[in-house]
């Protein structure tokens, strides 16, 4: 169920001191082959760190030795001196990992504050501590170290006939992906080229991570890769592989979304009778990010009127009177006006639905966020202090 | 100070008994002219409320006579039945009024829970109440009765050689212009036609209500009117009147933005060197919107990370090694990384300013926001209640 199911892969965790709580702050995982082929997707926010800058350089010929991932400093917004941060992190850890790896092949990961260089003497330590530990027996060791404000750290696998995708997360709410990072290291051990790869990535996180919208704030840093060693033999059909990619993704995507920072509801925005896809998708986000309807849902009040209020804010194809809201599948809303009495609708349990018609097609499409509450304030109000 | 600053208003406030809490929910202003010439400015949600529906459909002629408002229900997102509502409203009011009125003439603004039929015969017999309490001296009377969550009523004025403006606002927070409403009446004595108050109420409320972010939810029932009665027999130039109703609009929009629910502090976004104002206001807007920058605020943490991140997911010209941010004055950041150490940043004030500066261009936007707080949370949770 971690990152080390597939065989081929090795990894570790350890203290290295970037935290300033002393816990485990540095993780790796090592891709042994005999195929380093690799994807990745990236944050969309025009602002990206040096990590994810160096990491999409190293991808371009598809092809992953290892991954270096550290919590406890982002290394974002840390101009050209972050960048030579970055560059070394790679450096030291081909040469903690020995003959045959260069720095090249190694993605880089940081998670933590914006701002705020890396203590580089520690992380070269920690890496050196990582290389001596790697172990397929520590890709639950791995997922922790890269927790941040996570209550618990998060892994999830899927297999086929001779073949496994593993995976480990972290992120905790702040999702749009978000601003305190996702990160994701997936890896297989099918035998199965990079542009398979990129794909069955690709096609995965359009439909798990960028429908998770905890607090529509985009991280600097958010970077989800796909490592594969082929130490199985196995080339299994592109469906396949795809449907199991998107298994282990939507399964992270749902633990990031259960454990977002001080949420007491996971709201599961469903929009169906759309024109198109995309109209669906945007509606979606239009509710997820609608702070007055989170606050709404905290306080258990179905306030319909602040869906279509959020629906009416978009271009999406509909007609305000012909819009239907359901909430826990009640249909409080019919024709854009009041249908069954809200007092139908029971929000006490953590998990909230909330069906939105549009009546306008046959498209759909669902975004997960949480409940807006005093607690998520709080924890993001003394984050950096 | 009020809306019956300018000569030739009437006003006038009631509790009818909408609200269950016995407290004023029911105002009229009316214009005695000689001119009755108008221009009105609504929310741009497609789920518009249906007294929106019928004062957009009052106002085609570019003439008003009179404005009924009430808190304590939106009349929105009420189907058939409300817009029968909106339309019996201004018939009661026309009737009330007398002699030379017609419904078409009548403007209706209604601020509240969304999805409530509202309480006609309390609204009727309001408007008797009201119409027989009508005086020039009653300006803030009217402004006390269109309070919702407001902590206190909102009025301004403004004057040129022989003619007035002034105006009354409701709205606290929530505002994109937003959902809880903004309602704003503006009246003034100066003698000038429809097109000409048009242009001066469009071009001030673009830089002054529309550049109000407090939550980025907007309302189903916002709206701007301007009445002009002709009174003063002065026809002033039409620079010097667009400045005095930029001015009423100003300290009103600042009167919301300071009023705005839960909040502890009050942010001023500056955007410059932009490429285009449309950058400007996007970019703005983006730093206005972000949750974790507006918790970071409230804990009084010159978090400029977040601010990059914001601006970021726009499409804005710049490029992310070559922006500058201050905070209070203070740069913290250069060259998209740290410049001044944050802890130069005083942020005990009640008044925050952020400066992005994206050094592509001359242009400039202002946006105002407050910081996300556990009391705002609070407050919108439990709001139906």
């Amino acid at each position: 169920m971690t990152v080390t199911a597939a065989q081929g892969f090795l990894a570790s965790g350890v203290a290295a001191g970037i935290k300033e709580s002393g816990d485990a702050d540095l993780a790796l995982v090592v891709n042994r082959g005999p195929s380093r082929a690799a994807a990745g997707v990236f944050t969309s926010n025009r602002v990206q760190a040096a990590p994810v800058r160096w990491s999409r350089q190293a991808l371009s010929d598809g092809r992953l030795a290892a991954v270096v991932l550290n919590s406890g400093g982002a290394n974002a917004c840390t101009g050209p001196s972050g960048a030579e941060d970055a560059r070394r992190t790679a450096e030291h850890t081909a040469r903690a990992l020995g003959v045959g790896v260069v720095p090249d092949e190694i993605a880089v990961c940081s998670t933590g504050l914006i701002g705020v260089p890396l203590p580089m003497d520690k992380v070269t330590s920690g890496i050196d501590a990582a290389a001596a530990r790697l172990s397929p027996e520590r890709g639950e060791e791995a997922a922790v170290a890269i927790k941040t404000t996570d209550s618990v750290h998060k892994t999830a696998a899927a297999s086929g006939p001779g073949w496994t995708v593993g995976g480990m997360a972290k992120g905790a709410g702040m999702l749009a992906p978000g601003l305190a990072t996702m990160l994701v290291v997936l890896t297989t051990d099918a035998d199965l080229a990079a542009p398979a790869l990129d794909a069955a990535l690709r096609g995965a996180v359009r439909t798990t991570f960028d429908r998770v919208d905890s607090d529509g704030c985009m991280s600097t840093n958010d970077t989800v890769l796909l490592l594969a060693s082929g130490a199985s033999g196995v080339t299994p059909g592109q469906a396949a592989f795809e449907e199991a990619v998107h298994a282990v993704c939507l399964d992270l995507a749902r633990q990031l979304i259960e454990d977002a920072e001080g949420a007491s509801k996971e709201i599961e925005v469903q929009v169906v009778g759309a024109a198109s896809e995309d109209d669906a998708v945007t509606v979606g986000r239009s509710i997820a990010r609608n702070n007055l309807l989170k606050c709404a849902l905290h306080g258990e009040d179905p306030n319909w009127g602040r869906v279509l209020s959020a629906i009416g804010t978009t271009d999406a194809v509909f007609d305000p009177d012909r819009l239907d809201v359901a909430v826990n599948g009640v249909r409080v809303c019919r024709d854009g006006a009041a249908d069954e009495p809200r007092d139908k609708v029971d929000l006490s349990a953590r998990h909230v639905t909330i069906t939105a018609d549009l009546r306008s097609g046959d498209a759909s499409a669902v975004i997960w966020t949480n409940d807006l509450t005093a607690e998520y304030v709080h924890e993001n109000s003394a984050y950096s202090s």
